[in-house]
């Protein structure tokens, strides 16, 4: 495992929500993070589509994966997200992340969740702030 | 039951998602929604904080149902978060809604995550559009 | 011209601020505008780089260009933008414009803003409302 | 003339921008910052109206100055705008920050922008990395 995979193994075996969500890594490097997950029926609201949440859920557990596995703890500071497409059961959800900017102290992302016909149905901004902690994993 | 509060009825008894979050509604009104719901250990991250999806969806149902509450039929066409302070398991956390706009066809609203302590734990914007449908509840 | 270029070219006639800004139209299509702009003395803050306010302005400049070059007249709702590196005096400053979706009544928009090393120095994100008034251009 | 005062007098001086707008400083403290200017000819755009980036710079401005007022030199790293309420030309804008969190390297600011009818035109969201070095004024 590279050390990215190896933080990103240690936040993950942590992280219940994901988990819930039933989110699988599908490629994790520094800056860079590919989910999947499919939407169940638990995961809808009024609407019959998928709750606003889970697209957000799934893009911030990107961000924060993505972000992580250059080796500096990150903390989330902004994230916005435009749902563009209705979410439906049964959908196969992935991300795409860009990664902007990186300096010293701040990462910029843009986070696109994809369905299952390569259709964007969410674009995500994310903001983070680059602590001076290394993760230290064993 | 006010119409309001017959619209949001109907979303929320639909809503599976909100219902798994355990959401309370405490008040409901045109414009106004007054939410609670506590942390539990599958809502946690691997920092074992609260995943930053929880109090986003929390905020977003807040959204629907105070934008929706109006009347018309209304759908998040932008959303942001800014998480400022660390939730963890067991905490209670409410909605205080501001609609700070209100066109014929855009709706524009602050919503403030609060914990047991009225810490603010994260702010929240949205942006509505309101279809010109309207909610027809027998 | 195409209808695109006409409307723009009525829009561009009448902003005074965009003629301040120095702003040249590259390229205008529906959904698309490349402009550039020169930072002159007057534009700098405190911190002798450029306010906040040039990328910005460009930037919304170029969003109401591209998204109202549909026919459409288009309101801004909702902009942010995040400013990743410093712009000085003289850098040339363009713009990519990139239509993330298009629905009927909302369209995003993902804007980058280049100074001439094809360095990124901001991202720009903005969604608009597409109202019913089509643009009519003698 | 306190700290505060004496940065953001600094600051002003130097900002070319903030001082082509207009802007007048009414009141600066530690995180509070109003300002007024009033809205000319040459700020229209093309609908008649003020260019979305006037009311984004007023407000970037009381951002900076509001921030940079506690004695840390800040960096803006990610702002957005919603526009509510047409501007014209003759109105006077002022702006009102509210700080909403401030910790040791982020602090995130509500900034509405009123016109003289007390009526608000755009609400602002700004966050600001705080870095380690001081504002030394003479």
């Amino acid at each position: 495992m590279t050390n990215a995979e190896k933080i990103v193994n240690f936040m993950f075996t942590n992280d219940a929500f994901s988990q819930w969500l039933g989110i699988e890594r599908l490629r994790v490097a520094p800056g860079i993070c590919d989910l999947r997950m499919t939407v169940r029926n638990e995961m809808l609201n009024g609407f019959a589509i998928a709750h606003g949440g889970i697209s957000y859920s799934l893009a911030d557990t990107a961000l924060a994966f993505a972000s992580n596995a250059h080796g500096l703890k990150c903390y989330s500071v902004e994230t916005s997200i435009s749902h563009v497409k209705p979410v439906v059961e049964g959908d196969v959800l992935t991300t795409v992340v860009e990664e902007k900017s990186l300096s010293r102290r701040i990462g910029v992302y843009h986070i696109t969740v994809f369905n299952q016909n390569n259709e964007a149905v969410a674009f995500f901004k994310g903001t983070v702030h680059r602590s001076e902690k290394s993760w230290e994993i064993a």
